[in-house]
C-alpha cells in the first residue's frame, strides 16, 4: 500500500480512531482512481437507501458528505473492490466486507446500522433485500436434516464461547427487565420467571419444551415451580450442557433433555412453552409446529410461544441469513397466527417486548467487547468482526424498530380457567 | 289445536316450565303424525351438529333423548314446519322459529346455545353454515351506502329501548371488570379508563374516534384526560344524542361529533381509538381503514382497537347476521392484521377480554329481562324474542369460546416512546 494512501487513510480516520489503518491490497487491477462514475454509484446507492446520515471516505481520501446533517458516522471503505460489492448489494456487501476488514466505521457501529434502518423508505423496511434473498430464504424447508445444520452452524461453535457473554444461566434469548437499570442476571431470571407466570404452572403439571437451548427454562421450572419438563433440542453442545446441569443440580428426574426435533415430540402435556426457537422453525412449518402443539396439549392446556417477531412479514437481511442464522425467518403476527388459527386455539396475550431485546443486546455486546480478547484467542479476526457486527446489527434493528419480540399466550379454544386479567402479572 | 296435542305438550314442559303451552297451528298439511323418517333426520341432524345435550320434544309429545346425559334442556318443536325449518338449516331454522315461538327451550336457554357451540366438532366451531352464510357474508363488500343501512338497521331502533338495558353512560361494548363482582356501571367506566389509559392519553392532545356509538368515550376521554376529540359515526340516532351530550355537559369545544363514515376521516391526531366499530368494516375494507389510520396518525401516534374476534376465520351465525347485525363479521387476529401490517404498524399488546364480554352480556340479559314488559310496549313479540336469542347468544358464544374480544394497541413503527413494561396498567 503506498504511502500516500496510508496517509489518506490516516487523515480520514481522525485521531482516536476505532480502527486503525491496515494494510489492503486493492482487489481490482484498476488502479487506485476513484473514477466520478463511481462516485455517482455510490451517491445513487446512498439515495436508494433513503440517504442515511453516514459520510462515505473512499480509499484515497475522498470524502461523499451524507445528504443529512450532522452525519452519524465515517463510513470507510478501503479498497474499489469492497466498493463494488457495496454498489452491488449493499445488504450482503456491507456486511462481508466490514467482516473481512475492507470497510470500517469510523464512529458508533449501533448508532450507524440504525441510522441506515431508519432512512430506509418506510414502505420498504423490511422488504429491502427482498429480491436478493430469494436464494436463500423461504424456498428453502427447514426439513429435519436441514434444521440440524442450520442449528449446528450457529449453536455448535463452543459452549465456551458464548459463556464469555451470556449471563451465568446461558440463555441466549430477550430478558425481561422490570427496570431498565437491573443487570443482566437479573433480567434473564426474570424473564424465566415471567414466562412462568404467564404459563400459570402448578405444582406436578408437565411441560412441553421445544426448543430449549441450554436448558434454563426448563430447569427453572422444575426448580421453582416444581413441574416435569420434556425439552427438545437438535443442537449437541446445548443438549450435553443442559443434561449436565441437571444431573449436577439432581434434577434428572424432573427434567428430561431429548436430542430431537420438535417435530417428534409424543406425549401428552399441560403446558407448552417455546422461547426462541421459533425463529428457526420456517413460516412453511408453522402448520406442523401448531400440529405438534395440538396433539401434546391436554383440554385445559396452554402455552406460550416466545419469538423475534416483524412489523410486516419480511426476510432477515441476507447478510445475516447467510452467515449467523441459516434458515432463519423471524415471523410478523399475521404469520404467527398460522400456528394456531388453524387448531383453534385461542390467543389470550400478545406482548411486545421489543425495547427489551435492544437492552438485552446492551448487555452482550458490552461483555462481547470486554472478552474480545478471549474471543480472538478462539477464532479468527473475520469471526469476532462478523459477531460484532451481529451483535450491532440486531441491537440496531431492536432499536429501530425493524425487529420486534413477541410473548404470545394462548389456551385450547373455549377453555374458561384462564386468568381473568393480568394483574396477576404485575404485583406492587 | 287438539285437546290431545295440548296435553302432550303440558307433559313435555312439565311443571314451572318458562314457556306454557300455545295454541299453534300446524303449516303443512301432512296431519300431526310424525313419521319415523323424519325423526331419523332429526338425530341425523344433531349428531351433524356433534349431538349436543338437549332433548328435542316433538308436536305430539314424542321426545328424542340426547346421546349425551345428563341433557341441559329440552328443545320444544311445535310443528312439522318449524322441524322441517330447522332440519334444513339449523343455525339459520332454530332462530327463525324461536323468534316466531314454534320452537321453545325449557331450560336455561344460555346453557342449551352453549351446549351446541361446545357440541360442534372442534374443527368446525365457527365453520358450519359457512356455505349457508355465502349469500349473507363477505360477498357483499360494506360501501358507503351499504355500511349506512347495515347500521340504521341495528343502532337506530331507538335509543329509548337501549337506555332500558345499558348502563347510564350507554356503553354498547364488552366492559372491563376489575373485579367480577363490580356492577355494570362501574365496569364500563373502568374500561373507557383502561382504553383511555392503555392510549397513554396527555392534557392536550389530539384523538380521532371512529364508530363512537353514543359518545361515551369521546366524553370520557375529554372530560378526564383533557383531549380534543373528533369522533366518526354514521348512526343518525347516537350522533344526535351524542351531541346533545357534549352540550349538556359544555364539551362542545372538546369533542366534534361527525356523522360521517370512517373512510372520510381527516386531519392528523396523537391517537386514533376504535371500539366495537371494526365489526362492521368487513374484512376486504381493513386496509381502508389500515390507510385511514396511517393517514391520521402523528409520528408519535399510537392507537387501539377493540373489536369482537374469532379463534380462527368464519361468519357469524346466519340468523344473527340476518337478523341482527347485517354486513358484521368478527375477525380472527390474522384477519386483524391486515389493519396493521400493510402500513407497517407495530403491535404492542393484544389482550383478549372474552369472559368480560360474557360478564357484561350477563348484566345486559339481566336488565334486559327486568324490562320487558317495557320492550313489549315498544315492539312486537317476536322483537322481544329475538332480542333475547341475540342476548343469549351472544353470551353463549363468549362463554364457549366461539367469539373472542380482543383490545390491540399500536403504535407506529420503530417508534421508541412507548411503555416499558405494562405494569402501569395495573396499579396495586
Amino acid at each position: 500500500m503506498s504511502q500516500e494512501r496510508n496517509q489518506a487513510y490516516a487523515k480520514a480516520m481522525g485521531a482516536g480512531a476505532d480502527c486503525p489503518a491496515r494494510e489492503i491490497e486493492p482487489r481490482l487491477a484498476l488502479g487506485n482512481k476513484v473514477f466520478s462514475a463511481e462516485k455517482l454509484l455510490l451517491a445513487r446507492m446512498m439515495e436508494s437507501l433513503g440517504n442515511p446520515s453516514l459520510d462515505l471516505v473512499l480509499w484515497d481520501g475522498q470524502e461523499i458528505a451524507s445528504a443529512r446533517r450532522p452525519a452519524v458516522a465515517r463510513v470507510l471503505i478501503r479498497d474499489r473492490g469492497a466498493m463494488l460489492k457495496l454498489i452491488a448489494n449493499p445488504e450482503l456487501g456491507f456486511g462481508e466486507m466490514y467482516t473481512a476488514e475492507r470497510i470500517e466505521v469510523q464512529g458508533d457501529l449501533v448508532d450507524s446500522l440504525e441510522a441506515i434502518n431508519r432512512a430506509l423508505p418506510r414502505t420498504d423496511r423490511g422488504q429491502i433485500g427482498k429480491k436478493l434473498l430469494a436464494p436463500f430464504n423461504g424456498s428453502r424447508r427447514n426439513t429435519e436434516p436441514r434444521a440440524r445444520r442450520n442449528i449446528h452452524h450457529h449453536y455448535d461453535i463452543g459452549n465456551d464461547f458464548y459463556k464469555l457473554w451470556l449471563d451465568r444461566e446461558m440463555v441466549y434469548t430477550c430478558a425481561y427487565f422490570p427496570d431498565p437499570a437491573m443487570g443482566l442476571e437479573q433480567a434473564q431470571a426474570a424473564k424465566l420467571d415471567y414466562v412462568c407466570r404467564k404459563l400459570r404452572l402448578e405444582p406436578g403439571e408437565t411441560v412441553l419444551e421445544t426448543g430449549c437451548g441450554w436448558g434454563a427454562l426448563a430447569l427453572h421450572m422444575a426448580r421453582h415451580y416444581g413441574v416435569t419438563v420434556t425439552a427438545y433440542n437438535i443442537s449437541k453442545e446445548q443438549i450435553a450442557y443442559a443434561r449436565e446441569r441437571a444431573r449436577a443440580e439432581g434434577l434428572e428426574g424432573r427434567v428430561q433433555f431429548i436430542e430431537d426435533d420438535y417435530r417428534n415430540a409424543g406425549g401428552e402435556f399441560d403446558a407448552f412453552v417455546s422461547v426462541g426457537m421459533l425463529e428457526h422453525v420456517g413460516v412453511d412449518q408453522y402448520q406442523a409446529l401448531g400440529a405438534v402443539i395440538d396433539r401434546s396439549l391436554k383440554d385445559a392446556g396452554r402455552g406460550l410461544i416466545h419469538s423475534i417477531g416483524r412489523d410486516r412479514p419480511g426476510p432477515l437481511t441476507p447478510w445475516i441469513e447467510r452467515n449467523i442464522f441459516p434458515g432463519a425467518c423471524p415471523p410478523s403476527l399475521s404469520q404467527m397466527t398460522q400456528i394456531f388459527e388453524p387448531f383453534g386455539f385461542s390467543v389470550l396475550d400478545v406482548e411486545n417486548l421489543r425495547l427489551h431485546y435492544a437492552k438485552t443486546l446492551e448487555h452482550w455486546m458490552e461483555r462481547y467487547e470486554a472478552n474480545v480478547e478471549r474471543v480472538a484467542q478462539m477464532f479468527d479476526p473475520a469471526f469476532v468482526r462478523a459477531w460484532r457486527l451481529y451483535l450491532a446489527g440486531s441491537l440496531a434493528a431492536f432499536r429501530s424498530g425493524d425487529m420486534q419480540l413477541f410473548q404470545v399466550s394462548f389456551s385450547r379454544s373455549g377453555h374458561n380457567r384462564i386468568p381473568w386479567t393480568r394483574h396477576y402479572l404485575y404485583p406492587s
